[in-house]
């Protein structure tokens, strides 16, 4: 009952393709070590979990490592349950397929020192509580989202549930500043509880809110973050229709945040210049 | 600009198995002809719109008819939006990229006969109306709802949405009779419409409904049906605890739908017996 671990192609019957019937990760990797890869490997246990099929040891996770270059690149893990099964059942032993692809990367750093623009998506997030928090192979409503602009010079765009609730940017979670408290939405219904985030509410006093998102217009500061790309503050703030909704400038409070949040990516802490 | 189409396996960076970013097919395929092939074309056409890239063209798509075997088979397409893209992003100029398999298929004539037990499924579909009625990728939610019960005594499981109306089965959909009308859940906001639902709708006056799953209690006739299996009558309805909620005897309002619905697919119009 072993998985299998190669980089090579994804077998036609793979339950992966089929039905989106796995999980991923990505991982920033600095001079060959994995960051917050504790972290990782929690949510892909908790993922594993909740589908239902065995987890690889860790020593197949870790294995492309051995090929990672100097300097940063990101490892992109993909495990699927294999093939079988007839039709949606799951085969009753699944043999999880691992595959991965590992690319040099560079974070965009004029973002941290700048901040960016945001959107609101009109897409909303259907409510699934048996998939919440999990960084699983069903991400159309992602790219749906993604896909409703193309201008360069919007950095995310924000995504709210079916019920009106902020949950989270397309491929970043969203930290907002409120009368000096920090808070984040509550990821118990949808969205995907980046690893970022949960290293910061471990380390902060974050409070997980069910929150519409005009919270963020009263806010005194907004951030996105993942753990590949760090911390953004937001400047700015449109509407749907690309309406301006609020401009924050970028302060104390967001370089505050920022520096906790690169410490443990190895990334600048110090941006004000 | 154009689609791959070859029964080679997946890239590792084709967004099908990356994000669910693709769509499906399952054909029923008869002597080399493939059945509902229009409601099929179609609705892979709607799906396509939908995610916004282009359909392969329909020899394409028919390609694999070629190697049908005589008799029954399942021909399953896949249609994926390629490679390509900056994370969740699409790319500007998409390469769909078309795999499929054809297999030998035989229906389960005693369903059709002595009808199937179907209980309720305790997870609910989110709601997602830009993803509603489109056979596409992400299929988690069916895997999972299917992986809630493994006794071979139930045939299928019902699915509400998170606001508790019923919308299909894992992978069928539900039909029933009230008061002498015939109804089915309306799928404006989740649910995959089935190419034999839609071959039904247009043939027969059904009302497509906002329903809970109590109504299925007063109704006289229950079905389940899809463009592979043909229509399979309810016998026994079970709740979430596997507990008995209602039995039906098989009459003359089964056997009528089940006629008109078996006559395109090929399949036996009197079962009586």
């Amino acid at each position: 009952m072993g998985t299998e671990a190669s980089p090579e192609a994804w077998p036609l019957d793979d339950r992966g393709v089929a039905y989106g019937d796995g999980l991923f990760e990505t991982v920033l990797v600095r001079d060959g070590v994995p960051l917050l890869w504790e972290a990782h490997l929690a949510r892909l246990a908790r993922g594993c979990q909740a589908l239902g099929f065995p987890i690889p040891v860790q020593h197949r996770l870790a294995a492309p490592l051995v090929d990672a270059p100097e300097g940063l690149a990101v490892l992109k893990l993909m495990l699927t349950r294999g093939s079988g099964g007839r039709g949606y059942a799951p085969p009753e032993s699944p043999r999880p397929r691992l595959r991965w692809q590992l690319s040099p990367f560079a974070p965009d750093t004029s973002r941290w020192k700048a901040g960016v623009r945001v959107r609101h998506c009109r897409l909303r997030l259907g409510l699934q509580p048996a998939l919440a928090g999990l960084k699983h192979l069903n991400r159309l409503e992602n790219v749906l989202a993604r896909d409703e602009w193309s201008d360069a010079e919007i950095a995310e765009g924000l995504l709210c549930d079916s019920e009106g609730r902020l949950v989270e940017a397309t491929c970043m979670n969203v930290f907002w500043q409120r009368d000096g408290r920090l808070e984040t939405p509550r990821l118990t219904r949808c969205g995907v509880a980046g690893t970022l985030r949960t290293e910061l509410l471990e380390r902060l006093s974050i409070d997980e809110v069910d929150a519409f998102p005009e919270v963020l217009l009263s806010a005194e500061a907004v951030w996105l973050g993942n753990s590949v790309q760090g911390v953004w503050p937001v400047t700015r703030l449109d509407g749907t229709g690309g309406e301006l909704l609020r401009r924050w400038s970028i302060g104390a409070d967001h370089r505050r945040l920022q520096a906790l949040a690169h410490e443990p990516l190895g990334y600048p802490t110090r941006l004000d210049d």
